[in-house]
């Protein structure tokens, strides 16, 4: 089968032949319907090297995967050949406390597990080809009714990370509160919907392009706003002085932390989801009385598994283009050049 | 009456004869049976000028107040002259969405507050006196059977804000989990023994004083550790690598948070309850993934019922040494010298 | 001014001429714009006597009530008069844990309340008259922007009601969740719009009539079925034989009770908000394990705050009928042919 | 190997030598150190009988067991012949969304578990024997340091089912609450220890045995009372006429039901574990507002994990008489005849 790999650090990927995957017991071939393409894999092209990961190329891209079963190693229950399934990305060593109630985002057993902090398509072969070889059939979730793989695939990163973020603040969301997603990219307007499919809470969106904004309102944002040096005034008195309840920086530069805190209630949340590299200093002077500042990372699978079914609803619906193999490279120098638009999904 | 006073900013308070206070409508006069010394109040004495908070002297000092019902005002149901009681510290609007529900120290309507952001011994006259007026009944708590107000005047400061930043880490604090108490002073000790009483969770006390490490041992700290340059590595070692799930800074130096910070673990909190003035930069790749680090302030008016009864019930027990209002500023330089031994309570 | 009284058990009220009402210390009058005629009322007309709850007439009904602030008893801050405000319905103690934090509807120390388990229009005189007494102005709540009298009376009970009851089970309530209500009637359609408001759960309406059906599509329900015999097992099916994770039964008669305990999901809530007077046997061999069966009644004054924020952002709109003062008793005769089209409103 | 099996309903349970078993894919051989006897044994031989549950004999008796890994199955990680281990009871699908997060107590898919509904020693080989087949390794669970076999078998269920149905009811459990155990048994006095070691509500416990008073003494009971027509007016008297937060009842017959009710706080939880076979009528009118009742079955794997904890740092500690296979009958007459003291641990 054909499969984009990432040969070394610091290099583009390459299409090249390598053979089918074969299931041994308790792991799965899924047959690829669709892997969506990520903003960090031109992290992974471009700037990562050796050591800052534990775990090199070469591997085939891909962490957005969804498909059908093609072929059950032994052992494997609960599964059918043909079942149309999405694949958990995260894999841990499956017995750690994480692990255990399904959160392999935050493994604790990184030796145990099959790559430490990896997965398909980050460190190990992902979805970018004809097949992907799941190691463990807990990672394989089977699609609800009225999902196809091309609507499943980006829910399972560009879905699945900002509804963690969202799940997580909930109690802090009721009716008369308000959100503030910062950045209207490929997961912030993801973010933008489930908001709204799940809270009653005022959803205000910051970004600073017209046509994000212009997204966001598409997706329910009841207010949005240019992001520049009044936003967070902008915020206060939009929620009459209070500040919002929730604040979700799907950038996370400094200068979107910056906004974020200035415009963030007591005892509200600040959640830092974009790997933008910036930080914010916290002390009992600088931040709201006990405003909760922290990063979140992917999701869990029973997270996934609703996710999906916000999908499978039409409550939740990422915006995509689709790719074939052959034009993989294509998506990832239009995404980096922003002429994308929405997420790109590779169909092999 | 005589009166403990702090005239202006950077002075010593004076002990001066004032009259006593009348009720309003609505307002409790309390007779101050104990007034706890506060480490805040050193840097009242020292440190504050004005514009540093939205309030100035002259006022009487004492925040930690409990006594007996002096004379009610109008209106005022549900007390009785001559019940033992405690005076709930910060004095919010009563209205706002904190206030309704019992958390002035968060009120968003400080406007409408008494005095913004304060109380008694706080901008207002607080209970270093004979007799100290309440401004709204429903800051005057009834004291459970079995607490005299010696014992439950530190409770409503030193007992409350400890209280209120493990209660909220509950959740995250099941057995099996660890929780790093940092400074073990006036509130570090009283947090120990909330953590023991109220959870099942393994306890760690950090200290860099061997006096204050006993004294965590005697309220139940499974483990004590000298605060030093490899605390954070001992912490992991005796987690099995995990960390602490709850970190509790009542320092809150630069140096104590890099300490909880190294010593967390991935999903837990740092909460910063010490003024120490530090501050810590929280970004993706500084802070284990969705460590929450947020400042707590004080504590609600349920939360200070709920401290009271774990006091009458022997369950926390904060280690005092009684003065008399003659003796007060004595008190103060004590604490300030580090010769005292537990908190200073005032008994006018 | 004029009021409906109900001048003593077991008869129609009167429209009589009474005394305006004057505010005493921390009192205030509110001056009617809408008071709302419940199906209680019809059984405190009707069924109730001497002895059945801790009151008796004569006073002046409607316990829903909003208008405007006409004057302010002494030591009242917060409040303007003019000011358009609702009353939040149950009046407690004001001092015991419950009212502490604004769930009057359960306070606990009745003796001490205005009246025991009570409030305007039931047992004191209430808000079909030009003119209500609240006895505490912490009961006077600050209308949003975008709300008038009119739409937002219902939604002091109509609406809280509904919301407790599904707002303490939120956490049953994620996405892939299902939510079932039985009984659309003036609660029951207000029930639906909540839960499509504040969750991404599935809802399936109950009702008998076809027309309620309608009504609760209208409200957004994703599935209604008629209640017959074989409605628990259509839940079931539509659910894929897991059952309901939550089941609102408004109407709380044997029939609907045992439908609820047959459609629901292990570990869900069955929540009996409607006094049919039915009841349920619980035991370990006739429930699905984990059920929690409860009732509910009324709701605490932050979430009528919340339910107040969704009715001002048109997230939900209870359907009314206006009515005159004079017309009040035709608006209970049709509600009790059953000939009313949603909720009676009288406007004074 | 010799092996204590149930041959068929109602008769006594044989001991009888039968093939050691040998572990498939993915399964584990464990070599039995202890197992439970378990009050519901004494069902399963005397009252059960076709039909009554969906599986029949012949099986090995025994579902609380702990011992050693004995051998591993093909694809078996995380486990190392020799480990102490203790085994999770109840064996679900794996893939269901009770099953996903370890609670196989309440699988969905029935009909995908290895016996429906059961585990090892209900309805399949169980732990009365040298060694035990645990047909899915996540069933295995390492014992953490300084915890043997014999005292934690039976924490597997008499400590996992009093924890599981307390752990749910923390939040209605901090101080200033009270909890009431009905039933000084097996799991109730267990759940005496639980209760006192994981939270600080006052605890009264119920019986009408006086060693079973004197034992939940020595567990840490605040108040014991006989059971009798006075109990329930007895806890409104201890809790200031409020009622208890949380009424756990361990016997389950109509009369501790009726004490149950009677004793409840309004919004409170009343748990029924026991399998007395009693019932509970819930309305509007007979139970008080917002109590919830409901059932609860064994519990979750993360929380056997969790009481094991307990376990081995001594603050959860089941009384226990041991006895060799050939004294099993034995020890389950005593059971029956009522003269075994603590639970009785089988050591093959």
């Amino acid at each position: 089968m054909r499969a984009l790999r990432l040969p070394r650090w610091k290099t583009e990927p390459e299409l090249v032949e390598v053979d089918e995957p074969t299931p041994g017991p308790g792991q799965v071939v899924v047959r690829i319907g669709a892997a969506g393409a990520c903003h960090s894999d031109l992290h992974l092209m471009h700037d990562f090297e050796a050591g800052a990961v534990p775990w090199n190329p070469p591997f085939t891209l891909g962490h957005e995967n969804a498909g059908w079963v093609h072929s059950l190693g032994d052992g494997v229950t609960g599964l059918e050949v043909g079942q149309a399934v999405a694949v958990y990305g995260p894999w841990g060593c499956g017995s750690c406390a994480r692990c255990r109630v399904g959160a392999d985002n935050y493994c604790e057993d990184l030796a145990a597990a099959p790559v430490p902090g990896g997965g398909g398509g980050l460190g190990m072969d992902g979805g970018m080809a004809g097949y992907e070889l799941v190691p463990a059939a807990r990672h394989v979730v089977p699609l609800p009714e009225g999902l196809d793989p091309v609507q499943a695939a980006p829910l399972t990163d560009a879905g699945l990370t900002p509804y963690h973020a969202i799940r997580r603040s909930w109690p802090k969301l009721p009716p008369s509160s308000t959100a503030v997603v910062i950045g209207v990219g490929g997961l912030g307007h993801v973010g933008v919907q489930i908001l709204k499919a799940t809270t009653a809470a005022r959803v205000i969106a910051v970004d600073n392009r017209d046509e994000a904004l212009l997204l966001a309102e598409e997706c329910g944002a009841d207010l949005t706003l240019r992001s520049d040096g009044s936003t967070a005034e902008e915020i206060r008195k939009a929620t009459g002085g209070k500040g919002a309840d929730v604040v979700l920086d799907f950038v996370g530069v400094d200068a979107t932390l910056k906004i974020g805190v200035a415009a963030a209630r007591t005892v509200g949340d600040l959640t830092i989801v974009g790997i933008g590299g910036g930080s914010l200093s916290v002390g009992f002077f600088s931040v709201p009385y006990e405003v909760s500042v922290q990063t979140t990372y992917w999701g869990s699978r029973p997270e996934l598994i609703e996710v999906l079914d916000l999908g499978a609803r039409g409550l939740v619906r990422p915006k995509t283009t689709t790719f074939g193999l052959d034009d993989a490279v294509r998506a990832y120098r239009m995404m980096q050049d922003g002429t994308l638009e929405g997420r790109a999904v590779v169909v092999p």
